[in-house]
């Protein structure tokens, strides 16, 4: 039984960016020696998120015009009052979920046909982390 | 220290359809063996969910109509650039989060007294795999 | 490798509550022993969440807005006319996702600056339980 971590970072040029992640996580299952187990991916961050779902250019556009529906950008939230801007970003987190879990089998990720891994950026245009963890049997 | 992996398979007479699958989920612990530990459940598809809650007809219908309300079915997605109709499927995907962990202990599903595990599709009518993985101690 | 589980209760005095756990979890993975692995943690319940987000006054209460505005207290939810009056509490359940998982490196909850661990009450002023499950190598 093996745990094997790596931090990934990120610095988008936009301040809300999708990066597609799924090869960077592949590597570092590759990486562990774990053959299988599970993969956790996780921002280290509060403003952000990993999600699962198409790498297809219009539904990402639609993911974003639902994003700001249902958490958008507006200059009223509470906790602007502390000087951020970013309340949002931090609602859009927790919408999409801010973790996922990945499971691997024969030393590879065991993701379906059009399963993509994506960073999700809300508050970006500095460093943040991404922690990857895999958990088991090598 | 163990890993066992099922794949199930649905293929729902409805496109949108709920499936209490608690039940599956518990046989495939009994038979991995591991007495203490963590089992991950996800469809490998990107329109479909995996969520933890209640077994009851009124609330399973209040559900459906939250999905729809905040990720409705509507012909103007930009993902349906591509020829499809399922832009709202990878929404609801995304609000119920496709996967779920659950834990185990003693053998068995260690959950609370209301809550059991369902499947929900949002564009089936053709075959869809789940699958549970069991990473624990035996 | 090492399972380990402990279970917490909590009895909100207000019916919805947020309640900040970290340090509780924290001292679980120091009992637990485990150095290196992944950290589970949800309710036994169906109308609580545990979320991982910043500890900020005017953040938690642009939350419950949040939550308030995506799954409302209504009274005419199908769920209750089973005399049940907390359809919403299952809705926001479901919309913060009820589970997360946390990674533990070195022995400690291995968290970004601002990552602090929360439990959403949406229904209390009952006793409810949390349950935190450590896997990993110790």
């Amino acid at each position: 039984m093996k745990a094997y971590t790596e931090y990934v970072s990120f610095k988008t040029k936009k301040r809300r960016e999708m990066i597609h992640i799924t090869s960077e996580v592949e590597e570092i299952v590759r990486k562990s020696g774990v053959r299988d187990g599970l993969c956790f991916v996780s921002p280290m961050h509060i403003t952000a998120a990993v999600y699962v779902n198409d790498l297809e250019d219009g539904l990402i556009e639609d993911i974003w015009q639902w994003l700001e529906d249902l958490a958008p950008a507006r200059p009223d939230y509470k906790h602007h009052h502390t000087g951020e801007d970013n309340g949002d970003a931090h609602l859009k987190s927790l919408l999409l979920h801010h973790e996922t879990t990945l499971p691997i089998t024969d030393g590879h990720l065991d993701l379906g046909t059009w399963q993509r891994v994506f960073y999700a950026e809300f508050d970006g245009q500095r460093n943040k982390r991404v922690i990857v963890k895999v958990l088991g049997v090598s």
